[in-house]
């Protein structure tokens, strides 16, 4: 295992002070490791608090900022944050108007922000919602008692969602907002090589030297079929039929195509796929009308990417465009 | 080889289309794929043009925008640019304020860069100044009839230029800047793993599975030595000696600390050498004044990262913080 690390013991809290420093104008740290958060709260703004194992970096940590997060909770490497972590989350950045809590629909995380919205609500605090993320086309809801994973789509539910919030709308109508994007937004990934965890020091799964994983988690758990590697334009057409089986948009409507890249994939490779869907989105009749391209939702090192592609409306293109300012998504 | 690609014959193309389309709204792409320009340049302001082979994005395509370049040529992956792919994009993005040319100290690039200002100076254009970054200390200029290379450091020399620019300095302030600043950035890599370029189709160069390079090159040139893998503090500290070494800044003088990953290392690993470089930069008594983090300037899929530090006084930090609107760097 090769990796820039002292001992995977401490990798997380080394990592989190490396984060904290380097971005200490707008972010804070918890003196106990338990959160980042904004430095400067919007009173009567609905919180936003997310999180998840560490290893998909930016994703939660780099999403907090102006116009997304208040707080995200970075759990050890692919494990859920703990209840008290995410609840001390909540009291932090807590101002009166409650609580939203976006959390991927993984067994873990939802058992540990449901218990920490317990502990919120024994104590009495304010409204608590919670939004569950299950973009991920590759497992069908019936091969998996859990339903969906959520998976590089969530980057797009925290955008959305964290600039309606800004927006000042309230907790009734950002649930209201959660219901109406989540069934339009889908993703399907593809691992060329898997990722290795500091603490288990080989790789999380194996693939031949030409073979690759159709339908990966964001955590190398296993997806729809193994396959040998074929082109960038091949599997984007691949990806896209799954995805778009699922998807109901009409012919004609507007679509934001995310790229994201697993955490090795070169940007060269990620803009060629990038544009193999976009190409591939307009032959199914589709118009492109805002991209994103980066390693946003990763699994440490694995090689690889997904495309999430999301029907856009006129509010959701508004949302989307509104300014953000974040570690991973600045602009406005 | 594992990668996301139609054809190595095409992949340039195809990337740099994704790349265009997904940053229509500010970027534009020439028609013969010569460069990346701004949209809507600013008259009166001087041209800032540069470029190198691809595969280091998002060098230097990543960094055209307002605050930083006025267009990038990019070569094919690891060849320099063409004299006349240069001619044109500086006639593209000429306002009649002359032309800066900023160019990684390369052989190639060097002589291409500077055929393509004698085009230019025959055609009878404005004023031409030149500025090479050779910021890399891993080769010493007495081992290399050409001298240090340029390596992460270029971003810096970019922001700072190119905010210096934007205020309205005419061509011989940004020629002063350029020989002010340049001896005050020093960079040095490791790499973990090599890169492989999809027309060759094998690793650039081989490492034993505990061997790492230090002092490797941006595209996977041999550094100072091999040496067993070791933590991250130690190549932080081994880094930084020799980084040090070459940088006359006084005690407690304020610095820029950037850390590069090389294409294929994990956020969690590139902060957690932040963490590691910043706490030795103060045990040898300097203030980290300002932070970057992220991978900048690449090699493909290498692995491993470079430290870069850049001596601060006021007017460079104004620079740096001033405003920016490119795909890698927004901020202000």
């Amino acid at each position: 295992m090769k990796k820039l690390i002292n001992r995977p013991e401490t990798f997380l809290e080394e990592s989190l002070l490396g984060f904290a420093a380097a971005h200490a104008d707008m972010l804070a740290l918890d003196p106990e490791f338990r959160f980042i958060r904004r430095r400067i709260l919007k009173p009567g703004k609905v919180a936003l608090v997310s999180g998840g194992g560490a290893g998909h970096e930016p994703l939660h940590i780099g999403f907090v900022g102006r116009g997304m997060l208040d707080a995200a909770c970075p759990g050890q490497i692919f494990t859920s944050p703990t209840p008290s972590q995410i609840h001390a989350a909540m009291q932090a950045v807590d101002t009166g108007a409650g609580t939203l809590l976006i959390v991927k629909n993984y067994e873990g995380d939802v058992m540990n922000f449901d218990m920490a919205a317990d502990l919120a609500a024994e104590m009495g605090g304010g409204r608590i919602a919670r939004v569950f993320v299950d973009d991920d086309v590759a497992i069908k809801p019936s091969q998996q008692s859990f339903g969906r994973r959520g998976v590089a789509g969530t980057v797009i539910v925290e955008k959305l969602l964290g600039a309606a919030a800004e927006q000042g709308r309230d907790i009734d109508a950002l649930q209201a907002l959660a219901a109406h994007v989540l069934p339009r937004i889908r993703s399907m990934g593809v691992a060329l090589n898997p990722c290795t965890m500091p603490a288990v020091g080989r790789p999380t799964f194996e693939l031949g030297p030409d073979e690759i994983e159709l339908g990966v988690g964001l955590h190398g758990e296993a997806g729809v079929r193994r396959a040998p590697l074929s082109s960038a334009d091949g599997i984007a057409e691949e990806l896209l039929d799954c995805i778009l089986r699922e998807l109901p948009a009409p012919r004609h409507a507007p679509v934001l195509l995310l790229v994201n890249g697993f955490g090795s994939t070169p940007m060269m490779e990620l803009y060629a796929m990038s544009h193999a869907a976009r190409t591939g989105l307009e032959r199914h009749g589709f118009a492109v009308a805002r991209h994103a391209v980066g390693s946003f939702a990763t699994s440490l090192d694995m090689a690889g990417c997904s495309i999430t592609v999301a029907w856009l409306d006129d509010d959701m293109i508004r949302l989307w465009d509104a300014a953000v300012e974040t570690v991973a998504f600045r602009w406005g």
